[in-house]
């Protein structure tokens, strides 16, 4: 059977980690065309794995040697290039977060709709085999009804300033992975959120209006509460856990270490860290996205993160950032009525 | 040297375990009388540990041979013993919580400090070698800046409802620990607490006008934000854990096994249960508390577990309650101005 | 039901702490009377528990409040207290080794025969909750058929020089608890010994013509290959384990922490020591000892360790001396034809 | 800097592997050439992974374009192709077992001396960056002197008897790996070896004169212990741990969970399996082959496997092989005086 081929739009760090695991890693999905407004990144990326650079995003998403486009572009520019592959009648996989703007994802979605084109978001997240398998755990019921869920996740070090600019702030760039999560795991959709934050790493993040230490509470549809606690620096490395806990049980995702190896003298025990970069922790969870992505685009199979998927977390976001400015828990309705 | 001779008023469970640890298992310590006002078992604690049996409470606390009181009565009659250990000159044990109404609290308060006898309240978990090496993490510096705490407390199963009614519900009869847990943990006192729960384990509970399944998230006077959740009924065990995260790494306490035992077949790994009992877990801590307690007697120790550490968590509690009620954080100054 | 009165000859170490576990921790034992060669021995254990002091062996094994006789003595006068326990139709618990001298442990087997007493070998790590759980996993079949087994048990350190004078050198005094646990988890008798060992941790345990490491590779009858390592000195605590693998599966005991508390920084994670002394880890098997003690008294329930487990691991021990003496594996049959 | 350009002799299951790594993961080196006696074998990986398909051995070891080969054909060709490797000055990497037969890799030896290329033995194992740790652990002196090693070894299944037909039994086709890992970790050469073993796996096994359980005591020339136990079928996964002991500590690899996510119940907690397939567990190990491979080739790094590490083991197993069919320990220089 024919590879899928595919065209990466923007291969800054993302899209050149998705472009290698297509051509190198991905079975079914092969690299033909990327493009980037940095010339150079285009070139080195075509030439490292072996596809072409592409004139234009339009000439890469309507290339009729282009089956299916992937969007890991700055995130201002996602919206247009859905609506594009979707009039191209591309399947299109999208970096997340979808847009800051719920105006902007509707355009999306709508346009998306009226050709009927297969989107998937990139929420790898959901990829991962421990995390995935505390939602199984939850959704084949092994827990009983989920009552509580808790998601911890915190970077090893801040990004850039620089990055943060334009990111719509840490529940938009960061938490929104959570939001995604709690969604994912309990099956059910966010009512209200109350978020509380701070500054506690470095207050330059506070001066540009960001906060890189927040918990939030959440209040789910099926009754369930969940608990989201974020840093922007944990200083032991890229601590990601989800646990979910239920009428007849409790399901936890926990951090694998660097080693199994594990010494003890007479001070005490002493083992390895956990993972630092997140690539350690999640390349098999990107792969796996691109495995679904070809079920998708060869096999019909239904979208394992869609535009919705992509939508709603934005939603809570907006709703976290109204609670910490409001000092309130608020209704996702009152986002989105 | 002497033992410190103890009379413990209140045999009831909790009762008869003290006063079982302070005549087999605690250095230092021996039962000498014992009160309650169901006169049966006062008689069948003393005669299976060897101690008499005090004709009434004034007796106990008065006679000559008792140098400490244990009071492990019910919560309302707590002050009332306090006051009168306190115009004996007798060093008190009390077991928590210290009171439901603060203004109770702080007229014990001051009896105390008139006479300026000894005083430690039961919060046995500070005594958890486990929990105990959280705290002593942060307090040596070792994870930097504390600034996110996280404590999972949860029970096997709710105790009757008849148990629940004049509890102070669920803030002010569980969760209280964790208050305690978060303010040991920290070194720093709740300036603001927001509250969210619902009844998830038995309607019942609910009609009571309890929950059954709480989450708290707490800011600290040093910025630290701590996240409780309970639950009345977590089918797999007594599930206690302690994690706190600061600048420099993070330190979290676990739940024993009931073994260490694994077994692992094609269908995968297999362990023990936790201690469903909280005696199972706490038993250590509970001994621990006697160790202070005669140091404390003896030789003029300070206090592990102070009035002021009695009474803060009640004024927590009540703001939780009202932050719950309300819908909003509250700060514990509204409280307690 | 009345308690199961006990008197405890030899009161050193691990004689007091049969009595403090029979007078304060086990139910349906109580201690009566306590005799040692040292009488000051005798008086304050006599003291601090509450017994009477014997005049002699015979007197305590005689006596009419005595049920029943724990000998707790050095080992060459285990037999004649086995026999004078018989010749007194009282049920025993003695301490291992039976002893060294295979010939006089069948005088001692011919004599409780012939009067029918209950005996139990104080084995106690058949009685600890996670060796146990391997072998019961073994038992019912959960592994398949038991294929090999590792045991591991290392001291923190060397008993005094003065000790291992008159043990029997490491293999009758210390893995002679692995050859029973052997028999235990695999259900099995041993039919060929290989050991070989050196002195590795105190030269002068050479010079006394003893070893401080060893390791024992056994043949079951039933197939099995059983492989033993020993350490007089392990810095890190007491190291304890027992691994069971199968045709479906393996099952194992590890070590328990002495907490159950992580730290993890950038520099890596690190945990509590396992416990030092032997009583921190097996005071719950000393304790099941007495209970199913008791429920061989009491309610004639079979010895969970007869005379013949005491017997065969004496075998195995003189076995294994000869095979590292003449460097080759030895039948067990050669020992005891 | 350039490619170090590789010809891959022989693409069977482990030839394709090293293939696919080093044409795709490895760093510094790429595929250009294969050969195999399967010429579809060799056309279809040469397609895939888009390297030529060579005309014979020799046209590939002395293509100049090939700076050097990896040897992945039948252990009993391995010999002759290191000698043309050698003769024509290629540095060399070759697949255990380097032989089976002494004196053939005592003329390979000779040959790589006369004209002094670098040559790498397949030994993956001790890149697993687990085992690497325990290794390093014990080379910096962080567990003292090294006095006891345990290696457990085990194979989910067992491969085709047609395999283990020509592999030299058990000792030399599984064990030798184990018998490497002894001599990495302890970083001293074995002097003594006892084996025992039995077929319990499948009797096809025995009849093929061979077995599949086997138990390993060696002495190494520092006096360590080191016991090995081999199994070919563990149902719950490749099990694969190694443990040193010394006189200031112990360190230990474990194996890896499929997944980090556990599960509670009131039946007990439940975890995923261990990898089933050794590709899941040590595909990281044959990565970082290849690194120090480059390093080896490009800037004359000394060998991290060299042929005296290939050939010490085929003595130990060789001694392996007498000492089970003579049941008593056999000196290594009994093999090679």
């Amino acid at each position: 059977m024919n590879d899928v081929r595919v065209g990466v739009l923007g291969v800054g760090r993302i899209g050149r980690m998705h472009a290698e695991l297509i051509q190198r890693r991905a079975d079914g999905a092969s690299l033909v065309a990327v493009y980037d407004v940095f010339s150079e990144s285009a070139q080195s990326v075509a030439a490292e794995f072996g596809a072409r650079v592409a004139a234009s995003p339009d000439e890469l998403i309507n290339a009729t040697d282009v089956d299916a486009v992937a969007v890991c572009t700055p995130t201002d520019t996602h919206i247009d290039f859905l609506v594009a592959a979707a009039q191209a009648g591309k399947p299109a996989f999208i970096e997340k977060p979808l847009s800051l703007d719920l105006s902007e994802v509707d355009r999306g979605i709508a346009a998306a709709e009226a050709t009927g084109i297969a989107v998937q978001i990139g929420f790898n997240r959901r990829f991962d085999p421990s995390h995935k398998s505390v939602r199984d755990t939850v959704a084949n019921g092994e827990i009983g009804d989920v009552q509580m869920v808790r998601i911890t996740s915190r970077d090893p070090a801040p990004p850039p300033l620089s990055y943060l600019d334009g990111s719509g702030g840490i529940f938009l760039d960061m938490t929104i992975h959570d939001f995604d999560m709690a969604r994912y795991v309990t099956g059910s959709e966010v009512v209200e959120v109350y978020a509380t934050g701070a500054v506690m790493v470095d207050p330059a993040i506070g001066e540009a209006g960001d906060l890189d230490t927040v918990v939030v509470v959440m209040t789910h549809e099926n009754g369930a509460i969940t608990t989201i606690d974020n840093s922007r620096q944990a200083v032991y490395g890229y601590d990601q856990r989800v646990e979910a806990f239920g009428s007849a049980g409790i399901v936890a995702s926990d951090n694998p270490g660097v080693t199994t190896t594990t010494r003890r003298t007479a001070a005490g025990s002493a083992g390895s860290t956990i993972p630092y970069f997140f690539l350690d922790r999640y390349i098999p969870s990107y792969l796996a996205e691109w495995t679904d992505f070809v079920a998708m685009v060869r096999n019909g199979a239904p979208s394992p993160v869609t535009l919705h998927d992509g939508r709603a977390p934005l939603v809570i976001g907006l709703a976290a950032w109204r609670s910490f400015h409001e000092g309130r828990p608020v209704k996702t309705k009152e986002i989105t009525p």
